[in-house]
């Protein structure tokens, strides 16, 4: 067993605090990880103040971690000591249903382990995340991280990255096709990038005029400014994909109306009711298609973890202090951040030295 | 010019009644056709109320018809005086937009024309329908009608089949998939004949404990009565394929939990806002796809008419008289027919005979 720092939420109510608790000892598949950083996902925020009824607290959030082999357990065959590794959103899986024979281990029919909030299936206990100074995973479920990325800026790969990446994946994304981002934060902002270097034509919707030349920068061919009716009527049934990374209740239907028939719009971020009601004729007279799309498998993850290291992509961060993590918070909910935060773990560290 | 016999609509408050018309002469490309049989379809009835806005009075509603062939224009090369044939929905489309290039006509980039209640391409006048003792169609939308299937059953193939059959072949419907059809109407049970002769384990999903036999004996492998929330729990997440034929709005999130991961629920038939809102966390967390469907190609259509006469496919109607038309139109919006009103065009003719 390891003694392990970390911060803790301890009530949906209550800032997060320091907290130390034990992770156990590597188990004979087990990787033992020293974290240099972790990413702040929207997620965190609504595990912490138990925005979802599932919460078990004391929580420790965090699942876009990057890190360093401290110890592996003997039947480990893919990492040793030294390298450089990652832990996204999963840290375990039942291994023999159709879902994770497939590769996508986030359908596993059993319900895989969540890197926070879990409990562990062999013994129990619940999962803390990557707010901590360790971790302890399962081979199968920890990424090579590969030469040349920023380990710090590459942490939200692990899951703002994925997210973006999967869907795109799935439903084949790449040149000549024209696809629509919605929403410019940690999602969005990969999106774009993952799409363009797919080779596919970008174009932001943004709410603000404020955002465009922003949109832009990240690589942007076109912007549009979705609460202009003119601009919208001018794309009218000219998109091939669009990829909707808006978490909060938002009216699918003039997106649903840019897409050519056979269009489809997925969805990465919106779990709530769809209101506005979709229009149904909005999908069936043009065969429009409405997916779904959950982070991604493992295998599909280093593929894109080695796909951002050929294309140099990492993420637009904003280094955090984890000191600072609460009002970090406060600044996400507001989306004022550009585009990720990622916790420096040295700032931990820095305590247990003094 | 021909003089045309049939029954009209001339007001959205008034019963149809006889009208008399002339079709044009055919042109080089044309195919005239004496028509037998006629399908009533439930957009009939929406065009004859105007319950869309959109409606042109006198109209001659019907899209299921069935005839032989009397004259060709000078160009025609596939049909000749005698031959059995069909016209479906469509009657024209541009030609040359990557739409009708891929044979799917109904997205025809610069509108379809419809059977009825559209501009003529060429001369303006206004389309009329089947309800009629004869029509005049542009080759390339006359279906040959295969040997072996009796013409007034097989009528409504060229609506309620091929709007079914399109999506089961779109998304690969066939052995090995479990299916589940909401609805069994006209289109529901085309869709449960359709999806089994496809290869696929069908469950017809009713509202209703009175049609659990019936659903079997139209070739149903199971029923789930959508009401007893204990039948819906026993088939969670159990799901390839949802055919939804319901036309009127309904709760869409208890069969989408059934559906497995990548499960994809396909709408025909709703055009209305989707209310209740559809929760994005059904679609999201297992990667489901609602996808929407428009009938189908001509080429397609074609393909269907083959595909049900070697499979003995045909539809279960009510031959109606033409002159009990607005009757059937109110047992149609009863659900009170089993399952597509085919009007028996000879009672037109008897009209003009006496």
């Amino acid at each position: 067993m390891t003694q392990t720092h970390a911060y803790a939420a301890y009530a949906g109510d209550q800032p997060l605090a320091p907290f130390t608790f034990e992770r156990r000892a590597p188990r004979p598949d087990d990787v033992a990880i020293e974290i240099l950083y972790c990413g702040v996902c929207h997620s965190d925020l609504h595990f912490a103040r138990n925005d979802w009824g599932m919460t078990t607290f004391p929580l420790v959030p965090g699942h876009e971690i990057v890190g360093r082999v401290t110890a592996v357990g003997n039947a480990v065959t893919q990492f040793k000591a030294g390298d450089l590794v990652g832990v996204g959103c999963m840290v375990d899986s039942c291994h023999h249903c159709q879902a994770c024979e497939d590769g996508v281990e986030q359908f596993c029919l059993n319900g895989f382990t969540m890197t926070y909030g879990s409990e562990d299936r062999q013994d129990g206990t619940l999962t803390q995340g990557g707010y901590s100074d360790s971790i302890v995973v399962s081979e199968h479920f920890v990424l090579r991280m590969p030469e040349g990325l920023d380990p710090a800026a590459a942490a939200p790969i692990l899951c703002a990255g994925i997210t973006t990446y999967s869907p795109l994946r799935k439903h084949g994304v790449g040149a000549g096709h024209k696809i629509g981002v919605i929403g410019m934060g940690g999602l969005g902002h990969m999106g774009v990038k993952l799409a363009k270097a797919l080779g596919a034509e970008v174009t932001v919707f943004t709410r603000s005029e404020a955002k465009v030349a922003e949109a832009k920068r990240n690589g942007a061919d076109h912007v549009v400014v979705s609460g202009d009716p003119a601009q919208m009527e001018a794309v009218a049934e000219t998109f091939d994909f669009m990829l909707d990374t808006v978490p909060v209740q938002h009216d699918l239907n003039p997106y649903l109306a840019a897409l050519k028939y056979d269009g489809t719009h997925i969805l990465v971020g919106l779990l709530d009711p769809i209101e506005p009601a979709i229009e149904g004729f909005n999908l069936v007279f043009k065969r429009r298609v409405l997916a779904g799309s959950l982070i991604g498998g493992i295998a599909e993850t280093q593929e894109l973890l080695d796909f951002c290291a050929e294309h140099d992509i990492t993420c637009d961060i904003e280094m955090l202090d984890i000191h600072n993590i609460n009002a970090a918070y406060e600044r996400m909910e507001k989306g004022d951040v550009r585009y990720r935060f990622v916790i420096d773990m040295a700032t931990l560290k820095a305590d247990q030295a003094a």
